[in-house]
């Protein structure tokens, strides 16, 4: 490290790792916790820069473990469509004509929206032009895990080769934020023989893979058709469920897919908003924590949600899952916040993220607790995850570094992001 | 009128009562919209007081057609519980110690809240010293409709006695911004014949009803067991259909039951969040819709919800009627925003309430489109249901009064309000 950094939060409520509130000092040194003191114990304080915490609540950052950033250009262009007719008439035709600069002014936007609403890290899938991903995540300070969606129908093998050409120059870039795993979109635009060949080729890399899975009935039913079996089924033939596989969507599931996920480890991103929103169905997330499955959060790109808000969907992950399995013990509130946080660290491969605790990378969020919604305040955790929006998101710290300190952002220039991204938009669509 | 007031929000984008965006002057006289002319036409602006309406979106306010505003106190108190146990160790032995005070101050709240969230009516029942909420909806310029909800089961005549009370007292008080239907708790705390009573008293003082139905499975079989009947058949035979009649939850339905609906002209309050947080199941909303029955959206109280969102239950409300009917074009966004507005004044029994339209009431809310959420700006009524959150509500009008401007309260101290609200709830709980 070239220099340190030191950064101590004082006196706040935490969210503990075992699922309770604490309340101390959290000392930062560079990009890590390195310890946390009793409240009010400030004997030790000095030379460190502070951030009182007291009204606030700090929680680790959100991980949106699925979501394809640059959408946010396609946002509320058309909604209240059929699936097909959505992705044929509105959003391939738009896709066609984005341009480099549209992909890095729609994942700055993104980047704004999620550091205003507390999230710390994201997996992206999109098309060409991750580099520019890449860029976003470097210049905003988040974390990132990227891969190219890789439509194999079409020119697979060219896309292939930028999947290659990411992980080679960014797995790892940023001091460590970027992290790179291949993209195969789906089973119903990658054949099996081609899967095999994505799965050899990361394979060869130690590279992971990220793939929407089980997302509609017509998916299922047209993967019956063609193969005469389910896509879990056809993928664990290709071996790319022995590489490390987080799982997007799985809203229909059979009982011999959920015990193949959980023997081949595969986590899961569930994307409640964009499964209620498209009618693809109810995830079956009780049945999947059931069976030891790592289960994560991720909000879908922006125009199926139409948000990149990780409280929302955290809360709406909760909810889904009481009401679907009839249950109003499932997913407490502090088990639906690990999911948010924690479990996607885990679920996109990252190692000592997501926990408030010595050792941890420092990815925290402050949350202020001033707001009529979080009053009486019996339980910070309950009135985040039921009660709070985003807006309460108040600073947003990643590897030690500020983000943003009473909502206003340290790395990005807000208001020049929504001017470029407005006009890339404008020209995109002609609206 | 003692004096005439006169206000024009200039120049802003608004939702028209045909589901679509208009732009132009809304000129406000009084309590009403007294015209709206094309927009930058600012010959005739003189003399009115003028709010910039660039940026801006306005919609009626949302209607809150089923609350227990005072369980503000309660929220986030005991989450994550089974229902019954939830009530009885948690729930009523705080409310039995709740007083006069408590029921204001937890009203005053919820006011605070509503407004905050861009709320202008709201349908509240709950225990006894309704007139304190009566009260707070004076002072805080909310519309607002009130009933006791009566538990028959215990001292039924005595709360039936201070039903009729707040009828004679504040039935078209504050202006008319106050009105008082009758509340017979439900079909499971009321017998039969007391519930054909509250129907004679009711009928004789021509008040409407209010009342929770259908809410869980448990509810529908003691009914079964005990009557024989389902519980709409049970309240048809009571006369209380008859009188104009708004049913809160409505989760579980026969098709019969539908069908009385439907010819008893009953309104419904769909309460997403607390059928989904308390497993209580997914109301069938199409179906009823496909009826041509009057489907209101309401949060229920802030213990089973957690918060007072009618942003946030609106987007719900489309979001699982899309996934329960699997149509993604179920709900359209405009028709969500008609079911949280215009159908929630029809529901709670108000007349030329809910639309931005000549001759209506001027209770208005302006939403600040400037944030990323709203970015790319496509489609306001699109951003509003689908992407923002109630953080966004600049400005709330009711009655043409202004309650709020750029987030600021102008009606009720807010800080006072959340200190004294604290103070109770600590002395409620020993928390």
């Amino acid at each position: 490290m070239p220099f340190e950094k030191e950064l101590i939060i004082r006196d706040v409520k935490y969210f503990k790792p075992d699922g309770t509130v604490g309340e101390g000092n959290i000392f930062i040194r560079n990009d890590k916790i390195s310890k946390i003191t009793p409240p009010s114990n400030n004997a030790d304080i000095k030379g460190y820069n502070v951030i009182d915490g007291r009204g606030k609540f700090a929680t680790p950052g959100f991980v949106n473990a699925h979501t394809h950033a640059s959408m946010t250009l396609l946002r509320s262009y058309a909604d209240d469509k059929a699936l097909m007719d959505w992705l044929q008439k509105d959003i391939w035709p738009i896709e066609e004509k984005m341009k480099r600069k549209d992909i890095y002014i729609g994942a700055a936007l993104a980047a704004v929206e999620m550091i205003k609403c507390g999230t710390t890290a994201f997996m992206d899938m999109y098309g060409p032009n991750m580099e520019e991903v890449a860029k976003v995540t470097d210049e905003s300070g988040l974390r990132g895990v990227l891969c190219r969606g890789i439509i194999g129908i079409f020119n697979g093998e060219e896309k292939l080769q930028t999947n290659i050409d990411l992980f080679k120059n960014f797995n790892g870039a940023a001091n460590g934020r970027i992290t790179v795993m291949f993209g195969p979109h789906a089973v119903y635009t990658c054949p099996p023989d081609f899967l095999r060949k994505i799965a050899d080729t990361a394979k060869s890399l130690g590279a992971e893979i990220h793939m929407h899975m089980n997302e509609t009935l017509d998916e299922i039913n047209n993967c019956m058709k063609e193969y005469g079996k389910r896509p879990f089924e056809v993928v664990m033939e290709t071996g790319l469920l022995d590489l490390g596989f987080l799982a997007a969507h799985c809203v229909h599931l059979s009982d011999n897919e959920i015990e193949i996920m959980r023997n081949k480890k595969v986590r899961v991103a569930t994307n409640s908003s964009s499964n209620m929103k498209l009618a693809s169905g109810i995830a079956p997330v009780m049945k999947m924590l059931n069976a030891g499955i790592t289960v994560a959060i991720g909000t879908d790109g922006a125009s199926s949600n139409n948000n990149l808000d990780m409280l929302e969907e955290t809360r709406l992950t909760t909810l889904l899952a009481k009401v679907e399995s009839l249950d109003p013990l499932a997913i407490p509130a502090a088990q639906a916040l690990q999911m948010g946080t924690e479990e996607g660290a885990k679920a996109v491969g990252f190692k000592n993220v997501g926990r408030i605790e010595e050792g941890y990378k420092a990815d925290i969020v402050l949350w202020n607790m001033s707001g009529v919604e979080w009053q009486p305040n019996y339980n910070p955790i309950s009135l985040l995850v039921y009660s709070a929006n985003s807006s309460s998101a108040d600073t947003v710290i990643v590897d030690g570094e500020i983000l943003m300190q009473n909502r206003e952002l340290k790395t990005l220039d807000e208001e020049k992001i929504i001017a470029e991204f407005n006009a890339c938009a404008n020209r995109l669509t002609g609206k």
